[in-house]
């Protein structure tokens, strides 16, 4: 039911091509891939370092909920995600905590995985994202 | 020279009991060590979660660099960490690549271990620590 790794941690850039190679440029790390993620209006760039990875995240316009974020406070660390074996059951944990989610469903997140957002209200002001894999 | 993991990502709050309860409770894991950094204003909590680990911070005082985050963002993510073999070869890196620095020379961080922060402005707004762990 609890989180058994750091999926990645998620970084809102407003030039993804330059965090790409400011970030493997000064820090390393290689590109596994770059998706176009439509319902969430944001591309996403996903850098394996170690056990976990960081995602680069571009908004596609302003209205959206990491261009909002930008807007607001600019560059920088967004989201952290947490990988769980079975992410209904850990949503189910969570309502049962009396923890407010942003989404009670999972969606179809990025490289096809299953994600839900937890309010940051719910953890010291920090937005966490679910991620059950799919292999 | 480059990072070889995420080390931790830092967290922080207002209320380090609350947050260990809220975080244990919430997503799991188990506090390695609780440790006052007196340099830094700070007492730190390390919770190990996969191949990373989560750290909460709470400030001893408002006049502290994480006492004055909390005052002007509120509670949320604070830095990310990034374990490097040798924490003086990174930070020439970083100089050679005209990154500009908040510690010029390691000092000693949480656990012991050689720690040097970078400035937000170097890379997408985000703090980055980098971590030589000592055993």
């Amino acid at each position: 039911m609890f989180a058994y790794n750091v999926h990645h941690v998620g970084i809102a850039v407003n030039d993804l091509d330059e965090a790409i190679a400011s970030h493997t440029g000064l820090y390393g790390g290689e590109v596994l891939y770059r998706e176009l993620i439509e319902s969430q209006g944001v591309t996403e760039v996903m850098i394996p370092l170690g056990g976990t990875s960081i995602q680069l995240l571009q908004p596609t316009t302003e209205d959206t909920p990491v261009g909002r974020f930008l807007a607001k406070r600019g560059e920088g660390l967004h989201h952290i995600a947490y990988a769980v074996a079975d992410i209904e059951a850990a949503l189910a944990h969570l309502v049962a905590e009396g923890v407010e989610l942003i989404d009670v469903k999972p969606r179809r997140g990025g490289g096809g995985h299953k994600i839900a957002f937890v309010h940051p209200r719910a953890f010291a002001g920090t937005l966490i994202e679910l991620i059950e894999v799919v292999e």
